[in-house]
């Protein structure tokens, strides 16, 4: 599948979202919650959060796709996201993993390497920095902030992803995605996106819903990260602060057809 | 009281809640808590969210009305909600109960029908699917959304409201309310409240507010669902998608005036 | 340090947050995290929310300053609070507090107490209710509102601050601060700003950020209320509700510049 394929699968993919729309189990953080259900909304996808241990395998059950997000993480959280994963595993659902702050804690990075190692996972999404500290002797980051380049990250995550029999997706100025095999870069996007907290987290989500309706992880992450990007470069048409942008995302994601999509999305391999 | 009666009623409890500025002590899920925050503020109320065991009784008893919603609960949660509930009932408090996906997941039905037992609810709002799961041998539903119509729901919430001697709110394009006696509808509304996450909870929370002034659970829960349902067409008149239009029907909720509310409100009895 | 001096030191604060983007920690409420995680990111600050108690003292080692936050509080979120607070004390990183509804109720008054006695906290900021019923003997609120006007505040502030050894920041139409024995009134602000929740909570975050910039707490406090106030008083000339007026004010933190910092300060010493 060349790039410009990729372009049409990506409206495609948006169409099948908005046409099925699946049901995303998120496990995931204080912070974003209503943001990403409100972006799930937007995409088309139906959004619920859930994360009582009591309860999380018979909702994976229900959902078409899982979202594991250790932003705001405590003990119970990640043995939740652990006990859906498997059931997960087990109903063949797939499972995307975003390690937010992972090498900025103990405490995160540790979680992060527990849940793809109990849990086989389909995509990780993060910055280059939480990406790259899932490897052994991963690197320390700032906070849930990047301290490594996209370039720098490359060959890394080339390799991390064959370690790990997954797609990773390091997202930045340029987003990289690789499942060890295949390598894209989706250059959609906008500088607003970093003044919106959760855009990542957001993106993670998207993916969710695009790993809902695309068996293949990897054209699955890089039409979704398109399609964010995409609302990104739309919302900064009319929305110049970040107050207004963020909205007018939310709007992108609603409107944006499947034509705009595969006209836009800039989307390499 | 007649439908134009309660119009008028509408647009009094709407001034009488701006005066009075009730406290609305909410027990609520992570996705919703400052939308629905911030959409009590723009009707006139003052909202609290407090769920430690340890002040959840005090609380209430500060408060003039409690909202219940188990989005995104866990034991802990619901051990809360039922010691706030027993404390409301005692002090004479008005209570209603969201239960967000009840049907779905077997600890939410439970749940939700544990509330109902050991607490004397007034109000439970909820799509078809949620309400009537509390019905002995009740529905499944499909994560939180709805799989039954209003009209395939309106008999059987009738006998329902009457075995739970409680006043009953299914929501939806029309809305349903039935004491087991009376029965209402209301029309207002717009498709884009379906791209709102936590719309149905925002519902729950105003409906929370209209309780603290309006003694007549049906007429209260009537013209709370006729305002809201009315903030989201005037927020269609100046927002066409999903970001702006959430915040334009805050910006509704805030200027609405009794006038406006009277002759707009589309309630059937 | 004159009215004109804190003005300018106003603007330069603005500056140095945004070159250093220092990384702000809070251990924070539900209802507000979204919202005070993209005030912080308008301003230039970094945002991190983190609460579990086997990171939160790692990541105050990363962070430039420490927000706590009492708004949803458990008893868990009391003791991760008192862990990362003593451990901000040892680094030397300055602790701001939010006693969120203190004086309300029983848990959030001595919890609010618990803090102030085992850690060293630079500043407190709430509004007269809350911050005086830190004194023995202190004050009843109504929920999370206030019912002391700032001006009956005054007298009593003055002598808390010398009691506690902290400077004391309340908030209302006029924000007092003082540390017992210099105090500042600032006059930015709208009366709009009382229609989105969490406003004060995101005043207490954005003093946070100016504190991490700014060694002396009085300056860093009333520089920090004048700019978020006129975020407010900037938002009101676009905006005339709610929901148009909080994203309005997220645009305006965003675009404020150091010389519109220092010609509309309205900081009184």
């Amino acid at each position: 599948m060349d790039s410009s394929q990729l372009a049409r699968r990506a409206g495609e993919n948006l169409n099948n979202i908005r046409e099925k729309k699946p049901l995303v189990h998120n496990i995931t953080n204080f912070v974003v919650m209503n943001y990403t259900a409100n972006a799930l909304l937007a995409c088309g996808a139906s959004p619920v959060m859930a994360h009582a241990s009591e309860e999380v395998e018979e909702m994976v059950g229900l959902a078409g796709v899982l979202v594991l997000n250790i932003g705001t993480l405590t003990s119970y959280w990640i043995d939740s996201m652990v006990k859906a994963g498997k059931k997960a595993n087990e109903l063949g659902r797939p499972i995307i993993l975003d390690p937010v702050g992972s090498g900025a804690t103990t405490l995160r990075t540790s979680s992060s390497k527990r849940i793809i190692e109990e849990v086989s996972v389909n995509v990780v999404r993060g910055n280059a920095s939480e990406v790259l500290s899932l490897a052994v002797g991963g690197s320390k980051t700032k906070g849930v902030d990047a301290i490594h380049s996209v370039d720098e990250a490359a060959d890394a995550a080339l390799g991390l992803a064959n370690d790990l029999k997954t797609t990773l997706a390091i997202t930045g100025v340029i987003d990289l995605i690789t499942d060890g095999d295949r390598t894209c870069r989706v250059s959609n996007g906008h500088d607003l996106m970093g003044y919106v907290t959760g855009m990542g987290c957001t993106a993670t989500a998207i993916i969710g819903a695009f790993l809902a309706v695309d068996e293949d992880p990897l054209e699955a992450t890089a039409t979704a990260l398109s399609y964010i990007g995409l609302a990104g470069e739309m919302a900064a048409e009319n929305a110049h602060a970040p107050g207004q942008f963020q909205m007018a995302l939310l709007d992108a994601l609603y409107t944006i057809d499947a034509k705009q999509m595969q006209e836009r999305a800039k989307i390499e391999i």
